[in-house]
């Protein structure tokens, strides 16, 4: 099966990750955690809607559910 | 996996935190409990929808799935 | 994971609680009965859309994968 | 957890029940049976759109996971 | 539980039945087979979108979670 | 049960079928494989969007979840 | 069940693959991995809305509910 998609996801941590979302919604931050359910913990992050940042994060959690991608 | 998500949501227990669902629904209220479904327990929350308050409530439990994150 | 959500179902049992399904249905009823599933079983229950009284309903089983949020 | 929400089906056959499902959809009939997916068996059954009556079925097998709400 | 609409299922089988689908969806045709997520094999059907035939089809297996509701 | 639908997409096997996907989107091509969750393996396939041939696929994948319909 | 859909995945690895998603949104790249879910891992990868290349991904997990198809 190649390289596991989830163990790509730990090789990102720490380091800044893109998160898109359903909907227009992205994520920019830095990957503190994931589970199996694609959940993700993000620090340090932007929200953006259709490319406009519309929020400033200290912290995150993503419910793993909405996550189209994540590309670190 | 880093630090799982949901710990995070542990972390955040008695804090105010800030939660979006799919639409265009917001709560912003007090952590009082969760599951691993990400069903929230909030209390002295008020919801909003595109950022205009529309209730205060005391108690309220949402459903995980509606969940697209937490921001503690 | 402080007070499990589902808990606090449990504690307004008897009691008047508010529905908020998805789409712009709302039920305002006495919470009976639920299960694990947030199946709800409410009584002496009015059904509101766009916030409009649209029945009256003695009984009504709701399924928990429509449910939002209840507010006890 | 008081009463289930399945049982109060379960009190409910034999008798006419209005069941709504997502979209504008609702059905009256007789309740003659369920499962724990909630999937009904309804008999000598009406079926209205936007609250007007489409079609009389006399015998009809919704699939649960369209089910908003049962009427008893 | 009452009959289980499954077994009714059963009982239609060799015979004609409607099948609504999500979105505006239907086929007419017999029964050939089904299984538990309602996964339904049909002969000698045909597809009516919004009412119209559109299509006459030989056999057709349509994929369970896509069903409203089957009367026979 | 009848005979089971999914015994009808081994049948299918080498032969040409009609696969009907959620949206306007359907793929005719020769059915080379499949798997409980009615994921497909096409080759020599035509898409199809609204009816009209939008791309020439050697071989495709196809997720089972967006499968309304499979026709052989 | 003919040749499983998912050992198709694998002969695909290395190679490069057309990955359409839920919307408008595909992605053009290398295979590097993928699992039972069918989430993928993608490398030197562009993604495309509407046929236009959006994005230029040096890396990209996409998570496997929002696939529709894998054409290698």
């Amino acid at each position: 099966m190649g390289n596991r998609p989830l163990d790509k996801l730990n090789d990102a941590l720490e380091n800044s990750v893109l998160v898109r979302l359903r909907g227009a919604r992205e994520f920019r931050g830095t990957l503190q955690g994931y589970d199996i359910h694609m959940n993700l913990l993000l620090e340090d992050a932007e929200e953006l809607v259709d490319g406009e940042v519309t929020r400033q994060i200290k912290t995150v959690i993503v419910r793993g559910d909405n996550v189209v991608y994540v590309s670190p």
